[in-house]
């Protein structure tokens, strides 16, 4: 970008932002050139922090009379470079935008600004003895985790993020604000952008308000730990779990390796072999008998041990240590960063993935571990690489690309729920075909100049794509 | 059209299809000139009958040669004219179409032909010990209950036709092949084409093949009855039942003129005031808890009576007297036309909704009443009239205007589940503003030449819209 046209966005900016909202600073440039994935850093020109849907309207304005890019950021959590401003512009952080509006006890929902984290909503909502269920590893913005349709541990029983929006406030390429659904728990009536939004990573729009479906705290819960011999035999255990029609909340599986990080980081003792940890939501006496038939489900699959978490505090504790593995991985690995694999396949499908997935990793030799939301067929391999190191990093894209072909070759997806970004853009034309052409045409229609958040997910001419 | 055009048509598609898949019988396109609304019949003037994929995208691209509007026709049982070719040209009628292609019984997955119906597909899926869940009145396709995004009795537990889509395979206006979704169970990759072509009613494409979802036969049900003094008593006990998270698989309200039709109707001898058929699925010590909790709940909203319905073909007369209402009501009332209205509310303004609606159906002095599946906001006022009276017909449609008003300005739909049609177009502005915009250029951008089912749902300039 000239800077003579910089002084120019700056100075229209400046018309409907204070100062304050408005940096070029390098430093915080920085923090919004990159997110927690592999993918390189690269800096926007300027960092905008609205406080009202207005101000990103005319933001929007600004980005369509001066053909700059706009990216909408979050807290930088996603996990394939979605926040990169690969060709410069404005990167809108929606911090600002943080408040709980409204919360609507008698319907189950909640209105919120985009900038409001997971936690900070659950926090709200307890007063009233609700949660909201998408439980992604981070402390991520409902923005973000519209934008990438995220999901997590709760999404085998609740759904995904995309099942939880029953209508967003989008602020479009030109402007102009559009409600994408109502209040209603369902409807027959136009074309369906609810789903169509939640997922498109601000390559269709912004969000600036959003209506969320959200549940009452369950009467009862019940957490338990099952390790297994195998990896195999674990997720043969989950196959079996579903299909005796068991409703279960929260389905993990953890490899041996993770459960080791998983000790070390969090100090605790559990066993380290291949290990699932559940959950169980109902009426006390529906989940006992659930959580009886759970037991000798498992044991018909060679399971060696089941540890109940009855206080809240130990189950607190168990699912802390799941979530914070990621980053045990981390911690325990300085200067090395980590890729994450992503692929969701039918549950059939799911055991010999699994296990593909670990001999892979094996002759890999590199650290890394498995981890899974095994009830959606889901899982995740976790490697930590040497970015200096070219062939280290080689070698875990291609390990990555195996991964992916496994699952597209058996009816799954390259990304169960951490999105495209940058990293599975090289996947879409073998995962959609010609549905590409499709997408592609809706993206023209609705951002021509290809300013919104340019390159990522999906490009105006999606051909570019496989060059 | 031109009869010269008609028989190059007609020539162009007789390369494709056998004599016996083209009728220009006036029987046959009489047939398939009506659905089951008050809507005017129009005639198309080729209909075919398709036995393959193949054949559906070669009349796509003939109707693409030849600018000739396709309507893809399931079983006609749609309520807003959306089968009613108003310009004419072909349809397509997808009974030929109707095989259950295969069950992936581990995976809870079903691939059918768009031409099989629901009970067609439950028949099938039994010997499995699965169920397809949803459940709408009539015997209808599953394609059509894809174009419409139709639900019923169970989607207050199990979801609407749009979180059953797995995948879609959709032929194109130009006879190109997608495919929507895959076979995972969640998917953060490209856009979300599931959920934007169920509910498009034939104007983006046609589906040629559907994978769904599918559940495992509950190992528990149990079903029940429970009379109430008035209709807001019983949408204020839904509301408790909802509140108090007991997990409901069913719940419906009947009014009390609509139990005097379903008793009618059926030689039953259920009582004739306003009544909430319910249902619960689950384990049994659960079921008896949810159950048990559920009479408290009722009990507090002065209900007169429950009475539970234990055996198989009890719960079978309950719901098949819910089916056949609607026919009920024609069968009572013969020579009359039924105009069905189908709102849906945030639930927690559906007391209010319901009331306004009893009220206004009072004053109407037309014979009718209300039923609703309540659980999700969403009820319908059935009222017969005489489409020779045209002081009836007008009386009928100021009373559906009213109700569709006071739903959009209380943050509901004009449609819960039957759709826009031709119907609930004129609706559409006040309901969408200028996301229907959005709608117009997906529309334009997909079928630029407006050929798909023509002015149904969305038109190509939605402009035409409020004229």
């Amino acid at each position: 970008m000239a800077i003579d046209n910089q002084e120019k966005i700056l100075e229209s900016l400046k018309q409907h932002l204070t100062p304050e909202q408005i940096s070029v600073n390098e430093t915080v440039k920085e923090l919004h050139g990159k997110d927690e994935s592999y993918h390189k850093m690269e800096l926007p020109d300027i960092v905008v922090f609205p406080e009202n849907k207005e101000q990103v309207s005319e933001i929007m304005k600004i980005s369509s009379q001066y053909q700059i890019p706009v990216i909408p950021f979050g807290l930088g959590s996603s996990l394939e470079g979605h926040v990169i401003p690969q060709r410069g512009g404005i990167t809108i952080d929606f911090s600002l935008m943080n408040k709980v509006l409204e919360v609507f006890e008698e319907d189950f929902l909640v209105t919120v600004q985009p900038g409001v984290t997971r936690t900070q909503l659950n926090k709200e909502l307890k007063k009233y003895g609700l949660f909201f269920t998408v439980d992604p590893g981070a402390d991520a913005t409902l923005g973000g985790m519209a934008a990438t349709n995220a999901s997590g541990t709760t999404s085998v029983k609740y759904g995904v993020m995309r099942d939880q929006v029953r209508d967003l406030e989008v602020v479009l390429a030109d402007g102009t604000f559009i409600h994408t659904g109502n209040k209603a728990a369902k409807s027959s009536s136009g074309l369906h952008l609810n789903g169509l939004f939640v997922g498109s990573e601000g390559t269709l729009g912004c969000f600036t308000e959003m209506t969320l479906r959200v549940y009452g705290i369950p009467e009862h819960i019940t957490a338990a730990r099952a390790s297994f011999p195998t990896v195999k035999d674990a997720v043969e255990a989950v196959v079996s779990i579903l299909q005796a029609g068991i409703p279960i909340a929260r389905v993990e599986l953890v490899d041996e390796q993770s459960m080791v990080q998983v000790n070390k980081y969090n100090e605790t003792a559990y066993t380290e072999g291949p290990t699932l940890f559940l959950e169980f939501h109902g009426n006390e006496a529906g989940l006992r008998q659930d959580v009886e038939f759970m037991q000798e489900i498992v044991q018909g699959h060679a399971c060696i041990e089941v540890a109940f978490e009855t206080d809240t505090a130990a189950r607190n504790r168990l699912w802390e240590a799941r979530h914070t593995l990621a980053y045990a991985y981390i911690h325990g690995h300085p200067g090395k960063k980590m890729m994450v694999t992503d692929v969701c396949l039918p549950i059939s499908e799911l055991a010999g993935a699994v296990s593909h997935a670990r001999e892979n990793l094996m002759a890999l030799e590199l650290p890394g571990g498995i981890v899974g939301h095994v009830g959606d067929g889901n899982f995740h391999a976790l490697i930590m690489m040497d970015m200096d190191n070219p062939e280290e990093v080689a070698k875990a894209q291609e390990f990555n690309e195996r991964i992916v072909l496994y699952a597209l070759e058996r009816g799954g997806t390259c990304t169960g729920e951490h999105g495209v970004g940058i990293g599975k853009k090289k996947y879409q034309q073998q995962e959609h075909g010609a549905a590409l052409d499709v997408m592609a045409k809706i993206k023209a229609a609705l951002d021509p100049n290809n300013l919104l958040n340019p390159g990522k997910n999906i490009n105006v001419d999606h051909k570019e794509l496989t060059q």
